[in-house]
């Protein structure tokens, strides 16, 4: 019921942590353009955890097989699945913490849901899922980028208290990002907030943190008045990732303490179209795009699991003592950056399929 | 295409601001449940404009008539139609704004989608299109609370830089928040937004404001793992209002710079189910309800349309001053507050009925 | 659930017999086509009772009111609400029945699905409710015909043991069709037919038939593999009508009798595209359109609802003699002529719509 | 844009002929069902061609591997993905016929549709695309059967002129089908389709059938008014399957030519329930199901590829002959039966999960 994202250019994903593998089928794709299984690997190693010291150690190679829906390095048409195989098939770590749903996470309300989990309790619910997302998404920013020169790029904003400086909107790139394991393009920041994931994994905490976007050179028109508002369908993207708790459009939050007249955003000729000096709007206004940087913010809560004692109840309401084994991962926003990015972009190209229809 | 919302339980909305009339079709409702349109009244009366003083003072009768779908008061289990007719089909004083698009509304946007708009400018981006949402989402809050006791309540948490202090999330009800104009239920609070609001309104201005949620005896279970989570489809509902630019749920954006030993929520046994002792999960955990109260906050923008001279361009890029005539509600929180309640209610009501697919 | 139909160009109907009044929601029409209410009624008039001798001598006007998505005669883009008041909101004639489910009617089935049901019985399964489809399809035929030439046909070709002569289907018309009461454009077989339905009148009883449609014009590469193929389509928008039983392209049953040899349509060259000198395919190839005319036949069973008395059970299961009152229409195949034509546009304009995505 | 089938028990196939594999992601499956592979495999051996002397004699083992959904034999409730890797995935005979579109083939259309197809041609259009369907729906019968007793059967019951004679509806069963290869329970007819189709291999040609399905033991109720009448929907389903031409249900096309007074089904009491005694209706009033068996037929082409030398045209108009290679099915029925089995099972599955909504 909840595994299928998108109208056009739709995505359904599967897999667990445990089961042989977690993989997405893509329909929608446009025929003739060039794909390889290479151009989906980028994101999905940009996503993996252990690709810095402030990630799990967890080795998980994670290859995509491209199963069908190309052929000779061209896309068909047709629905695109591909595949990642779980190394490990065997729940082990997990097994210990059955009887005791952990705080904040997915165990206890997966139980009442399905009445049935996966050994590994978070189950769908888990990191491991958005392997098909990213893999998916890696498809649909190849096909912005190269169809309508549509650039996306997210970064960590936030970790614990320390905020990035502000960044530049219309310059900021992939390489910048990737230039620190925390993907903070403000070094001061970064170097702030690896040092508080440090802290973290030491207190056998972990600790929460924000993820900024922007898509820049988006076309003027796309997202549906009403419902599927470009702001809604990112609103409703960002809110499916794990632990996510809040999301943000240009002026978000901040806005709701302004004035209109200092929050309009005048309009101004900009080459043959109209722009605005400001940009509160994030790029949409009454939920369309207007030519504008589109820019959010989506806040993670720190990850539940945990390596400290926590005092909590068992199924039964038994007073007990969770205590997780296994290495975790004390802060998701530095491989959230990949997901964040994907997701957008799946969101972005559903649009322009559905406004290419208007003719 | 995006005129419709929720799977099961799902509405259909149409209508712009000076066409007949505005309205929906609500599909999904259960058979048998008692209906008439004095149900779905009480909730547009509680949306429509100047029923303070604080509101414009247009007056909008807004009677609905059920269309279908019922018979000597009971629904039949099919469509049920709603209408509300438009008192004035001309548009009159948005004429002369034609030619110059407002900043931060929906005319430029309008333009670049459809290559037309509806003279009114907001077309179906304008606050009156959410007439359809109330009235459908009136008929899901009655279902809710007859068949489930569920309780949905949603107050006006901030105006400009005016916050209301905590609210009890387990005791706040509707009418404790219709004591006042403004809708807020800490009293002190109330004077200083309203008086806000009467200041914007001299200065021929605007202000933004906060709206708060809180649905209390959800069952444990509601909410599709991955996509649809229940704060995704929240996020997407209250993110499809007009002017709104952030969503947060539980913790929200200041969990974002908390350590998961804070954050985390311990269980503890609550009669016959568990509960938490906390609550930064905001009632949601894996995207799937807890049984403890789901509690969510929505920025609204202030509204772009304001009596000030505002300096802009005109379609043609040419430099003009742009001043709306007519009379524009300074501030939109106190009347989005049935909006956010009904947008909610559909949400759950929709969840609700998948989940008992489940058997 | 059951009352949208299409994805991009999409139809969401409301209304029993007796009700308020009946209508549809369509959603995606493309913006800046010309469309008043009179473009509607003339397919609302040509499915009208009464039209002719042959029909119930209910009098029913059926003016359409467009409630939205329209200005100064052109579409918005936006959604187009309908609305077709009942005349008579008190049911009459059926109450009496009410104890005993009509035999091969929709009385016991909708009291085993919802337990309630409309007082007329028939409730969303009468054919009243068509008048939503055949409005929203008016509109989709207009947009076909201007857009892109295509041309939808249908006509009565068997009522009873009575079959029409080939027809040309290059050539045959709407004026052609409407030259006879009965709608059959083969004369010989007209008067056949109308004998057929007078004595079915005056036995109190009632007969069958058969509409073949046919669609000139279409591109070829409409309809989606898979689940969506042209075919599949049609046979579910044909199926999803009131006492249809059976649906038939090209060669249809007869086809499965053949030899591949026969059967296949060599392809020739017409023009600056390729075409077949034979169309036991029926216009369609592996689910896609091929360019040539693509023709069906749809079986419409005698309706339920006659004169005679029948034995049967109540609903306790007593044996019961029924005995409808009122008059009823003793065969629907010359009014499901613009029913049939308004559903095949709407599968059209849906896959029109689909395809133009892929630009 | 066409791959998945379904709102709740939802499907979603993906594969061609020659790419690594086929497959299927099932969402909606109930959770704590017991389910493995050799549950899925019963009905992918059936549909597998070469198990008999009329099929082609290509080897396709196709054993199905679950990738997801499921832990020690039981269903989570999350997506099952399930796929079936390509023996071969080099395109051979296929090649040479790659400038010449095969008459009544989806070549043609697939180029129209895509500018690009696969090598194979038939691309998702082909036989080899069912296997996702099957698996799918084998997964749906199970569901249905252990948690509701519904049995679903078909056979072949006409191959070119020969018909089976009456089959009694009540008691066929899957091992009389399977009695005789070519799967029909009537043993003289058995003889002669068997013949046929024999006839028609040996003159490279190929030739059409009918299959027919029953289901019983539904309960009242089932089916969506108006789009989705479970008539509709199978008949949506059935249509999707390749080289199908026809569908009818109950008394069909033959039910167009009678009276109301003979086709209409008198109500007679069966225990403690209504039911009827003649069921010209097939099991469905108004679209809904009634509880007496459910059946229909489904007309199969002749397939488009044979031996024998066709005169057509190239891709660009000129003349040209052609002479498919390779050993191809001359008839398609006997395969067919579990595939119409196991897409009716996706219907019903659909049905019964939205009518458990209604609680």
């Amino acid at each position: 019921m909840s595994s299928s994202f998108g109208r056009f250019f739709r995505i359904s994903t599967f897999g667990e942590s445990h089961c042989p593998g977690v993989g997405v089928v893509v329909d929608g794709v446009p025929p003739r353009m060039p794909l390889t299984a290479d151009d989906v690997q980028i994101q999905l190693d940009r996503r993996r955890p252990g690709g810095n010291k402030l990630g799990t150690e967890r080795n998980e190679a994670d290859r995509v097989e491209i199963l069908s829906g190309t052929e000779n390095g061209l896309t068909l048409g047709t629905p695109i699945g591909m595949l990642v195989r779980n190394k490990d098939q065997r729940p082990g770590d997990y097994g210990s913490m059955s009887a005791i749903p952990r705080p904040s996470h997915a165990d206890y309300t997966y139980r009442a849901k399905y009445g049935i989990h996966a050994s590994s309790g978070g189950g769908r619910s888990s990191a491991r899922e958005t392997i098909g997302r990213v893999a998916a998404g890696a498809i649909a920013e190849k096909f912005l980028k190269e169809e309508y020169g549509i650039e996306i790029v997210a970064w960590v904003s936030g970790v614990g208290p320390h905020l990035s400086a502000d960044i530049d909107m219309l310059t900021i790139n992939r390489e910048l990002v990737d230039e620190t394991a925390i993907r903070c393009p403000d070094p001061v920041a970064a170097e702030l907030m690896s040092a508080e994931i440090v802290a973290a994994r030491e207190a056998q905490d972990s600790v929460g943190g924000v993820v900024s976007c922007v898509c820049r050179n988006l076309p003027a028109g796309l997202g549906e008045p009403v419902f599927d508002r470009l702001e809604a369908l990112l609103a409703h993207a960002m809110l499916s990732l794990p632990a996510t708790k809040g999301f943000e459009i240009g002026s978000g939050f901040a806005g709701a303490t302004m004035r209109g007249s200092v929050h309009n955003d005048p309009f101004v000729k900009k080459g043959d179209r109209l722009g605005t000096t400001t940009n509160f709007s994030g790029g949409v206004q009454g939920g369309i795009s207007n030519g504008e940087p589109v820019y959010f913010r989506t806040a993670f809560k720190p990850p539940a699991t945990i390596g400290q004692e926590q005092p909590t109840v068992d199924y039964d309401g038994n007073d007990a003592i969770l205590k997780a084994k296994g290495r975790h991962d004390p802060c998701v926003v530095p491989r959230a950056v990949p997901i964040v990015e994907t997701m957008t972009a799946l969101v972005i190209a559903d649009l322009i399929m559905i406004q290419r229809m208007r003719g």
